[in-house]
């Protein structure tokens, strides 16, 4: 056993990195009689102060807070190639370049650690990564930016638009200034990209996640789906397919009974299935400072307490296209109100081999309306049959469609 | 890095460990690309063959699946003041033995890891341990026996009777023929005094911990309290208090928007809470063969990977006597239908500083009921009054009383 205390280089000292500064030196003497060595900084890298040198060079690991590409991904590329353990929280460099960060760490033979980058809190990563390295995950899913899953309980609940239930969560701290990326699923992506990279030992980038956000949903969508008991969730969605594997977000209907329905305001939860352990659900306050802090933190233990390193290259994976994966499906035609509307409709539906689960007619005259839910069909094909009722002379307004998880909780 | 394969030491070879050593065997490759060294058994020890010495003299680590105290104890004993890591799944002997195995585990700079001896394949243990390691944990509470709660859920969902649900639990084989220590609450308060030692860095054992069980409650109780909003549930508590500690198992009431309320059926959910991580909540199916082995199996890869120690010696721990500790409760009174009773039980209520949150009068004659609902006060304070109560003249029955968590859900 060493002696010495740990020597933590800490890179950023924005809202995270203060943050976790001052829960080193809080919890560091529990950590000390824990592990049985004491963390301490042994330098700190802002824009104005600290050489990146001299931190790596009188570290054992090293701590990235700085977040976006670069410097980042130079300062953990050099890190690592060192074999300085590297503990992160930055989705954006792993998500794009979670390639070459893997290969340096085992260069390095070194450990990369990012319990940080993904839902906050909620220790997903390492669950994946030590509790079930025994088993063969199948399939992650869940919610994964609290941002989005703020909003779209507000419009349920209240009845808001998407505009305003996104200025409260402005006004509350839930949604940044610019929320761009978390409204319009690119943030939940990067997050899935990582997961996916990790459940299935596979290549897994940004790229390859196509994403949907949420800014085209209405009050109305969240109201008629209330009538078939749905409630509507971003979801994050990566799993094994046919020999390949299909990672995506999505807005998406959940029956209210689904584990993941109750998930409610900023919270995140990711469902992790494999044969060994059925399914596993972990569920949390999504990010904020000292959350983040304290998940960095656990990392640092962890590299602390063990050698670790990185060392299974990579896999290449097929990618399913969007096309041929299969859901089910919400949707919404604003439809005259003539007699045969439903046949023509069911008519084009059955043609493409989609099948009608449910349906409700609703409104008179210029407000009449189909809701419906289909049964599971590959997604292209769906797309196909919504394109064709697109051209109906009978249709009022474009179609909305919204997938929808069919399983019901079987508790 | 050692280029030779990992040797385990199987002790027991009955429903979990056969089904660990086919686990063992099914995943060593994935394993090894993973981690670095290959995983196989060096020998298996059951009833009638196999010798411990020669197993413990060719095993890099011991895995402890022969259940109850002897000759699980000696073993593991031995096998840790050896320096050999233990894995084991036994909560009998971790809640019963914990100061002596956690003395033995140091004495022999070596590890002991228990993620299976609760909550199955939910990995509390880990994410306590590892991921939380940086935080002060206050309380952890949650359902961590799967018997009763498909037990609860059963009776609440058909209104069938304590006796006709277990009867179902044990045609499903979610109860065993001798469900005794599963419904009296002793198999939820070992887990208990398990979590709450890692929770708290103390010494806790099973003495430690009251329970209740679920055989006394009636189909009439949930019926009433649906009133309310209410779902029953077994609760496993621990919490920081005063300075102290209290853990305690018991039958409670949730309201219907709590996280926990929503777990249904033989499933198991922990909720951990402190100020930096505020909470995260952990669930999936108790314990069946597959899923034990598969946590199991975690625990193996992670001592493999991390020569860790346990270092800290248990603390000790002032427990806060229950009748000190404050619970809202559920009071349920069959009364003679006269004017005046309700204000007769009320006044000793309040003459104990008890205070009533809601109350609903039902029946009529000789089925005339109080079912009341009470604000938050100390235990020894609530019993007083119904114990007053039950002296009144105007009681046909003995009181009845439920506690109740009254937190609603803030998602």
């Amino acid at each position: 056993m060493t002696a010495g205390p740990f020597r933590v280089g800490l890179l950023g000292h924005g809202t995270v990195g203060s943050a976790f500064a001052a829960l080193l030196s809080e919890r560091a003497d529990a950590i000390e009689s824990a592990a049985g060595r004491r963390p301490e900084l042994s330098g700190v890298l802002t824009r104005s102060r600290g050489a990146f040198d001299e931190i790596l060079a009188s570290s054992d690991a090293i701590v990235e807070l700085i977040g976006g590409i670069d410097p980042a991904r130079e300062y953990a590329l050099r890190a690592l190639e060192a074999g300085k353990p590297l503990v992160t929280a930055n989705k954006q460099l792993l998500s794009q370049h979670g390639d070459e960060l893997f290969a340096a760490a085992r260069t390095g033979r070194t450990q990369l650690r990012y319990e940080a980058a993904v839902a906050g809190v909620v220790p997903v990563v390492r669950v994946m990564r030590e509790s079930f390295a025994g088993a063969h995950i199948e399939k992650v899913h869940g919610i994964v930016n609290g941002t989005t899953n703020y909003i779209l309980t507000e419009m349920a609940r209240t009845g808001a638009s998407y505009a305003g239930a996104l200025a409260r969560a402005q006004e509350l701290g839930y949604a940044e200034a610019d929320p761009t990326e978390d409204v319009n699923g690119k943030d939940a992506a990067a997050k899935m990209a990582i997961l996916a990279r990790l459940a299935f030992h596979a290549s897994v980038q940004l790229e390859d996640v196509p994403f949907d956000g949420i800014e085209e949903i209405t009050p109305d969508d969240l109201d008629y789906a209330k009538e078939f008991g749905l409630v509507l969730k971003l979801l994050g969605v990566a799993e094994r397919l046919d020999g390949g594997a299909s990672v995506r977000v999505y807005p998406c209907f959940l029956y209210g009974g689904h584990p993941l329905a109750a998930v409610g305001g900023p919270f995140n939860a990711v469902t992790l299935e494999s044969q060994a352990i059925t399914e596993v659900t972990l569920s949390g306050p999504g990010a904020g400072g000292p959350q983040t802090a304290s998940a960095v933190l656990g990392d640092v233990v962890s590299v602390m307490s063990s050698p670790g390193m990185e060392l299974e290259p990579a896999q290449r994976l097929r990618f399913v296209p969007e096309q041929d994966v299969e859901s089910a499906f919400y949707l919404h035609l604003e439809v005259q109100d003539a007699p045969g509307v439903l046949a023509r409709v069911a008519h084009v539906l059955g043609e493409n081999g989609v099948s009608v689960k449910s349906v409700v007619q609703k409104g008179m005259g210029e407000n009449a309306r189909l809701v419906m839910v289909m049964h599971r069909v590959a997604e292209g094909r769906f797309r196909h049959a919504v394109d064709a009722i697109s051209k109906l002379d009978l249709m009022r307004a474009p179609p909305r469609s919204i997938r929808v998880i069919e399983e019901e909780f079987v508790g």
